[in-house]
């Protein structure tokens, strides 16, 4: 049940398909060189093989328990958090000038997927405070960001973020937390909030609450709604933990798995908060806190299915059963010589670089978004970054879904027994689908407002480059990328006649057909994406640089991802252009068991 | 959490899809009218509805215990045993002679799938008995049919099947369990199983365990195996049980979900036991209860598909959250309004549909080749049931878990709370791709021995079935059925396309295909027998015969899988064809992670 951080997987990913030299070649980050990166991500991979993976299965096996309002999280959380704080992690893709490192988010992605990989459990808590960061930082008055971000930042305070009430899930409008005024300028926030993680834990000094709430007389809906900072201990004046605040932990979840993560229902009895930004503009604060959020819960499914993966594939390598036709020596052989076996493998890996790519490609254009000097290319970054977000999300976790189902399926019997560690995945990896918007949800962002940006160009830029690659491939002297291409351009077609058909649907057409959109064109994307690496490793190849095997090996991913996955993609054509007609004719009226 | 049996979902199924009415025609089950069907599927549905689902939850919160080699079953399992017993449910299927009810399997069958969807847990119980009694049947001694049959058929015995041990696995060849002659005609039978599903338990006065073995000086691997039947307690003279035997189990395993069943770890210590049929002819015996077992499993998929199903349904008729676009009254609106969460519940209907469907047929051509008095048409049906059966096992099973996982999703937050009931489904879920040979070994089944069959006979049949099925949906005079026949007939070009490639190929190039071609044939043949299901309703429509709602929705659910999976279906011959080299080059020596 060891994890060991894909170090080698994580750089090529980040170099030769996501382009990070475009983030260095802005020269926001002259200190980044490539060396730094793979110090960086070496030093990362120390801390979550050694010292957060060997927590996963006991955590998930001693849960969190709630005593008197305080969170005890599983046994080493808080030494492992210690030493997370101690390397600086938690500030990794923050500014110097607030005490991070000042390195691109990319980076901050590619630590994630190490974090998440390690146990998703210990992860959510540093991923929660990336947002809330994130949103002080856009949002924050400077006050507030002098008082509260060098201590977020370096992980001694930790922070959460409050959407969530029973009434009030996907429709985040009709949520009924009260901020009333004190006389002092700050509010007084009452309500209950439901699914907070991390909202209570032993870990950090202090927490500190994002809390969306309705201000007296607000306007209905998600226009009525204000963000508010919640300390658990009120800053004294030397800016430490001082008064208790009157928020606490009612409540902890008793959840199928990230057990953990303390999931608590959180009361707010008149507690001290500050608004963050303007009174009624908390969705806006709230979206920039949730684009982190979905981008790192997309690499949290690559991360699940990472581990999920190298535990599938050394229990293949020593488990022996039966004879296999092309098995070396006598049998029994082991089951990773079986052709079933070795495709499963050989496509979940595959599966894993393509959803590795789309979220580093993603990760590196919003670099670029903030940092390109050119507007035109930062806008460019910006409209692709907005479009993977959605993609990133939801293929990415349906993927770790997938992936940690195989995993359970290739252990056998064994797979069932919860000792071996496989079903802790598969339990784990269900909440990243649910949470951060359903993947319903980001299939209705993509398919509306992204698919609309500008009259469809991010859509259409996409395609342009997708086209590009299947020119790269065609043209190359290894006979294997044409073979690439010949299954990359259909794959294209099909996501252009699928957006044109999109664009020019009505509403409910679109909604009935949104998440078959997003399927095709996290398929298509990821299978250019391993294209895109293809190309680069027979360039590799061809210039003698690096590990040939490593670069035979990224054709050969590419090629069973094309065969198998770019194959079956236009299929989804049929699911995209159903309409919703279908689903609401009389015959359909009649939905339940008879 | 209630369940309520589809009972008129069933129905359909069983007459008017798999055509229960030629099992009538064959005159081996003269009081087998329609009338009885009717009554004897209410009244299964009463006992599982209202006895055994209320007791679902509970006993998976709950689980069993193991003390002094004696198991506790879950509260309520030893009192709904009584009951099932009561009704004489485990001899439905079964001779009179025997003292069964002497009705077709196929009603066997359709109880199965009602067990399953009240509990999976507790249908294992009974599951396992209708295996060993098969076996029974066709292998055992007069001696051993009149002692044993009719207390296990009453359900006063349970019985079960011991196959696995640690290094043996889908390798049954491997075991090591040995059973040596003692001077009265028995056999001492010792080593250890384990998986051993209600191995034992408190719910039947005696367990009769059917125990593949090793005689000495018997040949190495499968041809080397035999059958014994090992009871817990030696039935006395008058054949109650006696003597305690030298069998018990010494461990319980902690798994993801069936809690409620006891997967037992058993010890033989010497225990007496007597062999079933021939020496070394254990593996044909073992194949008997597997093909029961099999379709049984593939049923179970069906079973717990709809139990996640209807709980989702509920959820989402019942949960408000924001405005559909064609949502009635002031919002929020229920989410089946929303075009998506719709077009989710109704696709996992429509195969939920199809899945049942492939298991009944298989169960109905499995009567007829038993039954039938034209030993051709006897032939032809087993040659369908022996095809079908590795595709209901495997892509019913795979559906389960595809389903119970939309089941949870579609709860949102609350899916992933343990209370809700839905996380329970995903996790009993997962054990069924598993066990009864791996859906990998069914793929091999059916791409190896199912597909070579007389030389492909059985697939040429199913084709031509399909194919008149186009025909007649082609010549309806109700526009959706042509439109069905557009979507049906590109599948069942794929499947003989894919049929002949796997023909040809090479048994490496087979073996890498195989799982796909199982899916390839598993989305065709669901598909097929919808349209066979809305022919069906289309004439019921015709001739005003039944609720026109009903028959509307039988085709409008055949209309949305055609649309979507059928639509897809060819995209798969991708992965058909891709063959073992791929796997195998030099590319992919490196699978780890690097």
């Amino acid at each position: 049940m060891s994890y060991r951080a894909p170090v080698r997987d994580i750089r090529f990913s980040l170099e030769e398909i996501a382009a990070l030299d475009s983030v260095r070649a802005t020269g926001a980050f002259p200190e980044f060189s490539g060396d730094l990166t793979g110090a960086i991500l070496e030093e990362a991979a120390k801390l979550c093989n050694d010292v957060i993976a060997p927590l996963n299965w006991p955590s998930d096996q001693q849960g969190c328990t709630l005593k008197d309002g305080e969170v005890k999280t599983p046994d080493g959380f808080p030494e492992a958090y210690a030493k997370f704080v101690e390397g600086g992690w938690q500030g990794l893709q923050f500014g110097t000038e607030h005490g991070g490192m000042g390195l691109p988010r990319a980076l901050g992605c590619a630590l994630m997927e190490m974090l998440q990989s390690a146990s998703m459990s210990f992860g959510l808590g540093p991923m929660l405070s990336f947002g809330a960061i994130e949103a002080l930082i856009a949002h924050g008055s400077d006050e507030q960001r002098t008082l509260y971000l060098p201590k977020i930042i370096s992980g001694e305070w930790s922070a959460t973020m409050n959407l969530t009430e029973p009434q009030a899930g996907s429709d985040v409008g009709a949520l009924r937390t009260k901020a009333e005024p004190n006389a002092d300028g700050s509010w007084a926030v009452s309500g209950q909030k439901i699914y907070i993680t991390w909202g209570e834990h032993d870990c950090a000094e202090n927490i500190i609450h994002l809390v969306l709430a309705r201000t007296p007389d607000s306007p209905a809906g998600t226009k009525g709604i204000s963000l508010f900072l919640v300390p658990k201990f009120l800053p004294d004046e030397n800016g430490n933990p001082g008064k208790r605040n009157g928020v606490k932990a009612i409540g902890l979840e008793h959840k199928m798995g990230i057990h953990g993560s303390p999931t608590c229902t959180m009361e707010y009895a008149g507690a001290t908060g500050w608004l963050i930004g303007e009174e009624n503009r908390g969705m806006a604060a709230m979206f920039t806190m949730m684009n982190s959020a979905r981008l790192n819960v997309g690499v949290q499914g690559v991360g699940i299915a990472e581990r999920a993966y190298q535990q599938a594939f050394e229990f293949a390598k020593e488990r022996r059963q039966g004879r296999a036709p092309g098995g070396e020596g006598p049998a029994p052989h082991a089951i990773i010589d079986h052709p079933d076996v070795r495709r499963t493998l050989g496509l979940m890996k595959a599966k894993i670089e393509a959803a590795r790519a789309i979220c580093f490609h993603a990760a590196v254009e919003g670099d670029l978004a903030e940092h390109h000097g050119d507007e035109k290319e930062a806008a460019w970054s910006r409209r692709r970054e907005e479009l993977l977000i959605p993609v990133a999300k939801a293929w990415s976790t349906d993927l770790g879904v997938e992936i940690a189902s195989l995993g359970v399926q290739i252990h056998g019997g064994m797979g069932f027994i919860e000792e071996t560690g496989a079903a802790q995945h598969y339990r784990d990896a269900r909440i990243a689908p649910i949470y951060e918007g359903t993947n319903g949800i980001q299939a209705i962002d993509l398919s509306g407002r992204k698919l609309s940006m500008e009259g469809g160009l991010a859509f259409a830029e996409l395609i342009e480059d997708i086209r590009q690659t299947v020119e790269d491939c065609e043209t190359s002297s290894n006979p294997a990328l044409p073979e690439l291409a010949a299954r990359l351009k259909p794959a294209a077609d099909a996501l252009e006649e699928a957006t044109g058909w999109m664009i020019s649907a009505g509403m409910e057409d679109r909604l009935a057909g949104s998440t078959a959109f997003l399927k095709l064109t996290g398929e298509v994307t990821g299978g250019w994406l391993l294209c895109v690496g293809a190309v680069a490793a027979q360039r590799r190849l061809k210039e003698a640089e690096g590990d040939a095997a490593f670069s035979e090996n990224r054709i050969a991913l590419a090629g069973i991802y094309a065969e198998t996955v770019l194959a079956a993609a236009p299929g989804l054509l049929g699911e995209i252009r159903m309409g919703a007609a279908p689903l609401f004719e009389p015959g359909l009226a009649m939905l339940e068991s008879a």
